[in-house]
Formats: C-alpha cells, sequence, structure tokens
C-alpha cells in the first residue's frame, strides 16, 4: 500500500474546494449555484482541465460536455474515477464537487509517488437537475438511458425554456452526436466514485469512510385522496367526507411499512399539498408524495404496493377515492464486490473506521454501472445536511478517501505489494 | 298568521338576486367579488336604498357605512332583520345577500299585506373580510369588538395595504365616530337573520327551513411540529426525526376527540404546510390548522385543549417539538328562545318541514347578540356548497322564510291573531 501525506492532501482538496466556492464558480453569493451550460460553470469545468493537464492528462469534453481526462493514450485500459461538479441550486460546496476534487487528489498521488497508474477522471454534468429539472442527466445520456425526442424536446431549462438540445449546441456541444457519449466508457476496467454520504449514519456511527455495496433503487409517486370540500363549522362529523384522516392513515401505514420491510429499505411522504387550503374550510382532496427506496428490489417496490393498496383501502372505508400515480423509478444498483473488497482492504490498512453501507441516495455511478464493474466511497458530512449552502465535510476524510481509493485502484491493478 | 303568495315573492328575490350577480355589482366576471368601499359595493348599497326608499322606509349609512333603513322615526321600537351583501372574493350570489334581499321582501310583503310592523332593516359590510382580511368586520365594529388601533393601523386592505380607517374615510365615512355605530341597534327589540346553511345538513335531511338555536363558538389555532429535515433517500428509518407520523397521528386523535365530544362539536385540519416541501427531503417542519367549534363552550375548548396536549405527547414521544399558536377564538352564542319558538311555530303552520339546528358557522348575528335577543333562519343550499361561484339556492326557499320571519315578528309584536 501507497501510504500518501495526508494533511498536504487534505490542504490541497480544501483549496480546489474553497476555490471552487468563488465568486466566478457560483451564480448566487449565498449559495452554490452552478449548472451546465453556464458561465460559472465553464469555469469549473475549466479549472480541472488546467489542473488536469499540468499533471500530464489529455483532457477533453464529449458531445454534450462531460469533462473527461485521461493519462494513457485512448483505447488503451484506464481506471476510472470522478463525480459531478454541477450544484443543486442552493447547494454547498461539498456536494459532487468534493468527489471530482478528490478524484483530481488521486491524479495527483498517482503522479507524485510515481505509481503510474492508469486513470481517467470522469465529471458528469447536470448530476442535480438544476439546469432541466433531470436529475443525473449527463450519466443518463452517457448510459443511453434517454432518447433523442427528450433532450430535443421534453428536457427544457428550468430558466428560460429552452431545449437541452438548444443549449448544448449554443455551448459549443454537438447534442447530435449524444450517442456517441457511450464511448467514453470503453476504455475503463473499473469505476469509484467519492461521494458526500447526504445522511448521518456515518457520523452517528462515528465512521470516517463508508465502503457503498449497493445504491438503492426507488419509485417516486403520487397519491391524491378525493374528499369533498365543505365548510368546516357548518359541516357535522358524520357529514363529512374528508381526505385528511385517510392521508393521515396512509402515513403511519407507509413508516410501519418500511420499517416492516427492514434492511435499508424507507419510505418518505415529503410533500402534502392540501386543495383548497383553508383554514375554515375541509379539503376537498390531498395530495402526498410518496419516495419509497431501498437496495432489495422486492422488498422496496412490496412497500410502494402495500400502501397503494392500502390507500385504496383506508379512503374506500371513508367513502373517498384515490388516485395513485408513478413519477419515476429506478431499480437497485448492486456495486461490484471484486472493487468493493479491494476498497475495503485498502480501509483497512489505514486504520480509520470505515462501514460497509448501502446508498439510499442516486448518483451518477448507477448509470456507470449499467457498462463497467463500479463502487463508491461516501465521506461524513456534517449533520447529514446536504443540498443547502449550510453543507458541510471535512477535507481530511476526503484525503483519507484519496488514499483509499488510490490503494485500491493499485490493488485491482495487480501492483499491490 | 299571514298568509303570502310565495311564488311572487320568490320572482321578486329571484330578480334581486341576479340583478346583483350583474356587471355592474361584481369586480369579477366569474364570480360575486364585492366588498366594502368599491364601487361595485356602492352600487349595491344603493339598490338596497331606492327598494327601501320605495316603501317608505327612512334610510341611511353609519360612520362605516354600515345600511341602515326603517319605517318608524329614530327611537320608536323596530324588530331588525338583515345580513351582510359583500361576498366571498371568489363568491356566489346567495351568501350574505340573499338574507338581505330577503329582509327587504319581508319589508315588502309587510306593506302590501298592511302589517304595519315597525321594521329595521341592516345591511353589514366586511362580514366576509374580502376588504381587509378581517370576518365579521362590520358587525364587530357596531357591537365594539373592535380597537381604534385596529381600525388605523393593524386592519389593513388585502388589495393596497392602506388602513380600514383611511379606506373608510375615503369612501366619505366618518371612521373617527365608530363608537357611535353601536347606536343602530338602539331601538332594536329583536333581530332575525336569514342566511344559506352553507352544508349540506338541510339538504340530506329533507328539510327547507332551519331555525337556528345557537351559533358554534370556535377556536382557530396552528401546530407546528419541529423535525429535522434529511435526505430522504440516504436516512434510514431509525435515523429520521421525521414530523409527518406526529402529524398524522394528530389528525386523526382530532376526528377522534371531536366524535367523542359528541353534539355539534366538530374538528377540521383545513391546511397543512410542509417545508421545505420536496419529494425526496425529509420535512423539517409540518404546520397545521385546527378548526374547533361548538355550540358546547366546555365541549369544544376540552377538544382544543386535549389536542394541543395530544400533539405534545405524539410529539415528544418521537424526539420532535411541538408550538401551538392560537389565531382567534370566539364564544358559543344562544340564540334567543322567545323568537326561536316563534320561528318554529311560524314555520309549522307553512306545513313545511323545518329543523332546529346550530349553526357551526360564523356570522353577524353572533355581534348583534352581544346587546339583542336574536335568531336565525337557515334555507338550504345545493350540496352544501359555498363560498364558490357554483353556490346555489332556490329562491322559493327564500320567500317561505320571509314568511316565517314575518309572521314570527307579527307574533312577538302581539299582533298575531
Amino acid at each position: 500500500m501507497a501510504t500518501i501525506e495526508r494533511t498536504r492532501s487534505a490542504e490541497r482538496i480544501e483549496r480546489d474546494i474553497e476555490t471552487l466556492a468563488g465568486r466566478d464558480y457560483t451564480l448566487s453569493d449565498e449559495a452554490i449555484r452552478r449548472y451546465a451550460y453556464k458561465q460559472v460553470y465553464r469555469n469549473t469545468l475549466d479549472y480541472f482541465t488546467r489542473a488536469l493537464r499540468e499533471l500530464g492528462f489529455e483532457v477533453y469534453e464529449d458531445a454534450v460536455g462531460t469533462l473527461v481526462a485521461q493519462n494513457r493514450p485512448r483505447g488503451e485500459p484506464v481506471f476510472g474515477i470522478g463525480s459531478h461538479c454541477d450544484s443543486n441550486r442552493n447547494g454547498g460546496k461539498y456536494d459532487g464537487t468534493m468527489g471530482v476534487v478528490t478524484a483530481l487528489e488521486v491524479c495527483r498521488l498517482n503522479e507524485e509517488l510515481g505509481l503510474g497508474l492508469p486513470l481517467q477522471l470522469i465529471s458528469f454534468l447536470e448530476e442535480e437537475g438544476s439546469g432541466f429539472g433531470q436529475m443525473l442527466l449527463g450519466s443518463r445520456i452517457m448510459a443511453q438511458r434517454v432518447t433523442e425526442e427528450e433532450l430535443k424536446e421534453s428536457f427544457r431549462a428550468i430558466d428560460d425554456g429552452r431545449s437541452f438540445w438548444e443549449h448544448a449546441r449554443d455551448a459549443g456541444y454537438q447534442p447530435e452526436r449524444w450517442r456517441e457519449c457511450i464511448h467514453v466508457l470503453d476504455d475503463l476496467t473499473g469505476w469509484i466514485e467519492m461521494h458526500i454520504e447526504q445522511a448521518r449514519v456515518l457520523e452517528d456511527t462515528g465512521n470516517r469512510i463508508g465502503i457503498v455495496t449497493a445504491i438503492a433503487g426507488y419509485i417516486h409517486a403520487d397519491v391524491i385522496v378525493h374528499g369533498r370540500a365543505d365548510h368546516a363549522g357548518a359541516t357535522p362529523m358524520d357529514f363529512r367526507l374528508d381526505p385528511g384522516p385517510a392521508v393521515a392513515d396512509c402515513i403511519l401505514e407507509l413508516e410501519r411499512l418500511a420499517r416492516a420491510a427492514g434492511g435499508s429499505t424507507v419510505g418518505t411522504v415529503g410533500e402534502i399539498e392540501v386543495h383548497p387550503s383553508l383554514i375554515n374550510a375541509i379539503p376537498e382532496r390531498i395530495r402526498f408524495s410518496l419516495d419509497i427506496r431501498g437496495v432489495d428490489e422486492d422488498a422496496f417496490r412490496g412497500v410502494a404496493r402495500d400502501i397503494a393498496a392500502y390507500a385504496e383501502e383506508a379512503a374506500g372505508r371513508r367513502g373517498l377515492t384515490v388516485e395513485y400515480r408513478q413519477r419515476q423509478t429506478l431499480p437497485a444498483t448492486h456495486l461490484d464486490e471484486r472493487i468493493v473488497a479491494a476498497l475495503e482492504s485498502a480501509a483497512a490498512e489505514t486504520g480509520e473506521r470505515y462501514l460497509l453501507m448501502p446508498s439510499g441516495a442516486a448518483h451518477d455511478t448507477m448509470c456507470v454501472a449499467d457498462h463497467i464493474p463500479c463502487a463508491m466511497v461516501f465521506v461524513p458530512c456534517r449533520d447529514g445536511i446536504s443540498h443547502s449552502p449550510y453543507e458541510d465535510a471535512d477535507p481530511a476524510d476526503a484525503a483519507l478517501a484519496a488514499e483509499i481509493i488510490l490503494n485500491a485502484i493499485h490493488q485491482l491493478a495487480g501492483r499491490a505489494p
């Protein structure tokens, strides 16, 4: 195992992150707001390009603007590392960007330590959906999980309503060649993404490193319970068709079902929308959202099926009707056992506490894993806060992750001692 | 008992209502939108003024614009009838206005039938709060249930933020003399208000007339349950401080408590506001409103006390905290037994089905009842729909109400056969 000067790595990682939180790199003074085809995004790609070229990497952008850098000629096998450098609209400094910065640090260490590992860094665009409302957009394009019609028509900029296609073209890319993006993956023998955890499991369990074994699949859906709007004062309890108690039943049942499913399965009601929303009116209808996830495909899909059936029954019992509308779904992603094992042995060598864990959040790695053996490394973020300017993470943890990733790749390349 | 030509009365009531739904009397093409100090409101007062003067009534407006008409010189005892002629911002033709129109019809019948009953018609302003966000404002001013500071400072127009005081003055009134408004009640020996029911009890029980025995008091409050915003995917069930299930517990408990309280006690959650309201975020906090009413003062206040305590406990059990904030409260109003009895005997004479019932909704009569013996008469509105352009009621029911009110006043005046 290579040993690194973690303090120096942490300083470099911190310097990169703080630089990229500066005014040239965010549209907002109060948060990180950075997304595809804006000048601040261009500046961010330029920052990484300069740093990688200094290390002797060949750097290019693919047909839609994904940044790719490699230290071997194309066609030679390389190991992939990276993440995304766009942010949530009201985002923090660490989500995504810390992963790309840590990948850059791995490239630096590889050079400094003379390890000569064949590496390819990728920085995906539009993971957060801030530009076009589409999460994981860059990696979905690469994995061909989109259609040309979506890129040309459906996916439109939040800011001006113009299509992704037009914006990509205006930024100097060639969206008509989007199908070629998949060739970025052609030379990869594996892929490791580092990311902040975005929850508090590592912090609460006192671990500095999470090695991700699987990424949860999810179902996003809406349930609408239809009742009857009546005067809140003038309508006796027995004359009501109030959707409220049926919605309450569903919220409690979802919690019960998710707990009963066990493992990593979770269920959340994040949105409740009451119509007409007047203190003195019984609601006519209430919509609530479902976010149900897990790495056990049968378990989380079972929860979704059961809560839909339960809502039907709970509403029916009260003379109400229900609509269930699925918004989106993605299957769970199981990560590569060999890479996970390499990360685990590299982590064990450091003497620091680490945890094998699932990822409840979605990541670009889900798309890469369609084609390439993958794994992920998490570092803690303070209080689990993410998608917020209050997001905070420790560069020292990122430096530790860089060491672990470097050594895992080293080991996988068969050069470990 | 006087018998009336109900068909003709219904036609006149219908004509008045349809006229007042015309373009000179509403700010909106799609709903009735009429509130104090707008030209459409002025036109409405003028309409009633003309009609009442034709009947020989003396008509004036008090210091803030309440319309008052009487067929006796001031100082002589009169019986009060009326309602309000402002509307909800997205209102219908019947709420309030049908009560004033029916009172006008009682005046007409009194004249035509030569009954010579001493009458005073009042049309209150701002019952709906459309102008200044203050329900029952006109009758509260008359009953001195406001402060000068509120009229000058706190009560501000929804449209332009200027004070009630300024608006009243601009409209030609003398708000500085608001304390004199109470003298409108000086000559009253009693008061009957007719109103649409705004619920479906009459319709569902097949009654054409409701004789109101009491008006529910109410408590309006907000409960805010504070949890912790976390990533919906990345936060295991056991690591959450989700306010959702605690709110669900409260919604179900409120329903249970209101049913257990029995009688006319009702409890409603009409507003639920989730922060931040994202499908993939566990809510940081959820606010829900409470509307708790009843004619049994102890019963409905007990429900409010119990749900506040329950919320505290339900939240505490889950590691959450709770704020309870009362917005407003009004005691229950018990109506005058003698007037209720007179209405009941007049109703029985008609041979039509009627029901003694509480009013869950608040009405101007609550303020009048501070000073004068009062009662109310309800007529059905289709499907209980109110505060909506789809509001619908039958002028034939209003004509029946006019007959009953006329005969009740006749009887109370000691002139009944």
